[in-house]
């Protein structure tokens, strides 16, 4: 199978070294606007040909789109214009109503599958592509229903051949849980690193003293504004309800300590430890 | 060198087993209240005796305290007016001033080292515990010229033997770093994980949607109250300013998504990103 990957950063990288193990992809097309990435994942063997985007459309029987969330949504609608019937298009971004939502009226709308493999690292471009990466993590598939069978069952392929599980869920159900479980800790790690950036001017200190657990809860505050921008932007309105939460939850920590109400704040940390039966 | 551990959990069985493995260690008298830890740390070969509080103290050369810091405070006077001059004790704690501040006038003061292990992780007892849990990590010693210099030497040889990184500085300084560079990282992680609760009733799917960034952002609210409850009372005044100050930041996340200013936004990831410079 031919594929294109449009964006050949850490997840097309990533997709396109593993459908390659697989022997899933024959070839595989890279298409990115910055050249240096191009070029890098030639070297590494990720793609097999650097092409532009009409060329890699034309030629793939899959387009994977693996771009920030605001270019996809541009991107999409022309993509479509140029396939035909027999041909498959799948995004893998963080947000899906946006994206969805831009092409329901497209005459190719049922050529496309909205997805989101939810792996990542606060690492960026195809030298941090690695073949392993998705590896029995979740993969979400969004509004089923909109695409057409042929176009479905091939991207529940690709995934199969990520060794990923499928989920199926709607794309506002989907913008609302990733709200929760991925967009707010990219915030509070942002927030976080902010605070301590700001208060704590020996950073000798910081960098010796910084424990496992300081490292990996700041650990997301080393992603980039280019891919997380645009998410919180489409997801605005999910975001602040969970952010407004999270404010409200921090509240009861400064509230519990300033009355030195330390039943409370017990009561707050066993709650917490309740993820505990939940995370593993 | 006879070594008495009061308290066979987390940091006392990590601390036992590689001083052991290092034959720093000849002997170690384990203490505990929890009856369970004891027997289970003497089955792992953490301690080698199970005794009472003033036999493991009169028969140690050192004497290590890593119990909850609450409990540290209350028992260390006692331990001091058991000790001769010839002995060492030293303690583990993650806040520093509450502990020296207890025992500033008693007469054997200078045979007490405070000290920090910066390490730990979400698990607790001694089944958790791990001989190469400290290589490489800072450990802090504070006030170091209110130890006698024979003490003092003594638990810097027992940091060299645990393979970690020495670090000096007054126990009101060590308590307003760890309040930015640790004891925050739990409350956010604390909060994240109440947030997450309170709103997402649908716990399959937090579970099965959860990505490695949520994990690690939400990894210490699985720490147990019993340790942090302590550590939060002591360090009260450095929590507050650090959790006000995080929450001002959080709001300036809220602010920029309100009205819409995705320049202020990207401005606010761009410094957070910094901490990539600082942390490895």
């Amino acid at each position: 199978m031919k594929i294109a990957i449009i964006g050949v950063g850490l997840i097309g990288g990533s997709m396109a070294l593993k459908l390659k193990q697989k022997e899933f992809a024959t070839k595989i097309y890279g298409v990115d606007f910055n050249e240096n990435n191009l070029t890098k994942a030639k070297e590494l063997n990720i793609i097999d040909e650097i092409t532009d985007l009409e060329i890699a459309v034309k030629n793939s029987d899959l387009i994977i789109l693996s771009i920030p969330v605001d270019s996809s949504v541009k991107l999409l609608p022309h993509i479509l214009d140029l396939i035909n019937d027999s041909q498959t298009v799948m995004d893998v971004g963080s947000t899906k109503f946006s994206i969805v939502e831009i092409i329901k009226n497209h005459q190719k709308r049922k050529n496309f599958v909205a997805s989101h493999p939810m792996w990542g690292t606060e690492n960026s471009g195809p030298q941090a592509a690695t073949a392993s990466a998705f590896s029995e993590r979740a993969a979400v598939i969004c509004d089923a229903e909109m695409s057409a069978e042929s176009s479905l069952n091939l991207v529940k392929k690709v995934y199969e051949n990520l060794d990923m599980n499928l989920l199926f869920m709607n794309s506002e159900d989907h913008d609302i849980h990733t709200a929760y479980i991925s967009h707010i800790s990219h915030i509070t790690s942002y927030a976080l690193a902010n605070t301590v950036l700001e208060k704590e001017r020996e950073e000798d200190t910081i960098f010796q003293l910084a424990s496992s657990g300081f490292s990996s809860t700041v650990r997301l505050a080393k992603s980039h504004p280019e891919m997380w921008v645009p998410i919180f932007k489409q997801n605005k309105e999910n975001v602040l309800d969970v952010l407004n939460e999270h404010i409200t939850q921090l509240r009861k920590f400064k509230s519990a300590l300033e009355k030195e109400n330390y039943v409370l704040l017990e009561e707050l940390i066993s709650n917490a430890n309740k993820i505990r039966g939940i995370l593993k």
